[in-house]
């Protein structure tokens, strides 16, 4: 398959990097076409990798993930341009993370509207799943690094998108069984919401190597 | 030990209730001295349980409970008196749900403030824990209904305060090894906004009796 990877931070790379190890073309995005991290990404990733603009990426790719800060994704996705994404899978792992106001960061949406939710509402002809914006980004690709067995959530509308990105999910070694669809792409809201828990837990532990799993009884 | 329940819904009963049956005395505190579900709840539960005013109870307890609604915390707790809470262990249950715009609820706090740190700012001699407010109030005073552990989150500044809390949680049956302590009380504001999610795993799962489990790798 042909991915779009929008972002060239270490969420992009990373999910770049695998994604090419599992035998798919990826092309990074970035605001230049000469972006020296997209560049070098993709030199040192081989044949099947590839740079260019967030348009030309986007344009390339059957399926886009959006792997920006979520601060910026409405600008990015502005300039990959609503044609070169109707009608294809875009994975949004963003999280909007405002370190501007210092640290803890604040959301820089969240309560009433997601990024999620913003990126469904301004492009309607994508068919949005957000998933893997719980995690950093090495357990993304690698979750058996957190033993035990772990949750992944998933939202959006569209039901096969969602089905497509499961596939995926299951590709990078997520076990069908932790994967927990939440629903539409309104539960963008409280994967969002998740975050400042998330960074107390890392610092809590020390690591970014951790996750949740979903306990439930009768 | 004499409890203050502040709060005389499904949370203040099911607390109150557990705590007499472990051997406290429990006093219920409602706007009106005269409140009918205090008085029906300490007629049921028997000689160790009274009602009162939100004042009456603060006065006698030895550690308060706040059980209320996030979004009236402050006023309750203006009327329980901070000459009534000033020393005390002060356990905040409370989440800011505002279900005044419809399903899902908001939160009336978020994102750059908190319910327990506005408490611990309103009353600065208050020793302030938050706990309890990420699971259903069977599975706060019966965490083994939900099977294989799980994780219950505290925070405060007082870390005596935290470990009388600890005690009391163990009492309720939580495995020491499962209970958490995110830090400071602007942990907070990551509890409260974890309520989303947790309100989307309700709506998957169909039931309240879940919870999450913290997995943690290398």
């Amino acid at each position: 398959m042909k991915v779009a990877m929008l972002g060239t931070g270490v969420v992009g790379q990373t999910l770049g990097t695998r994604l090419v190890g599992l035998g798919h073309a990826v092309r990074m995005g970035a605001r230049e076409a000469g972006n020296e991290k997209a560049a070098a990404w993709a030199a040192a990733t081989g044949a099947s990798a590839s740079a260019g603009t967030f348009a030309d990426a986007a344009a390339y790719g059957d399926l886009v993930v959006n792997a920006t800060a979520g601060t910026v994704t409405l600008l990015v996705l502005d300039a990959a341009g609503p044609a070169n994404l109707a009608g294809k899978v875009l994975v949004d792992v963003s999280n909007p993370l405002d370190f501007s106001h210092g640290r803890p960061p604040t959301l820089s949406v969240c309560n009433t509207d997601s990024v999620g939710e913003q990126v469904q509402r301004r492009f309607p002809d994508a068919r949005v799943v957000k998933t893997l914006n719980t995690v950093n980004a090495d357990v993304m690709v690698h979750p058996d690094i957190v033993p035990g067995g772990h949750t992944m959530f998933l939202c959006g509308n569209d039901a096969d998108a969602k089905a497509e990105v499961r596939v995926m999910l299951e590709t990078f070694g997520w076990p069908r069984a932790d994967l927990l669809d939440l629903g539409d792409i309104g539960a963008a809201r409280a994967m969002e919401m998740y975050l400042p828990l998330w960074l107390r837990l890392w610092g809590a532990f020390g690591t970014g190597h951790l996750n949740v799993k979903v306990m439930v009884g009768e």
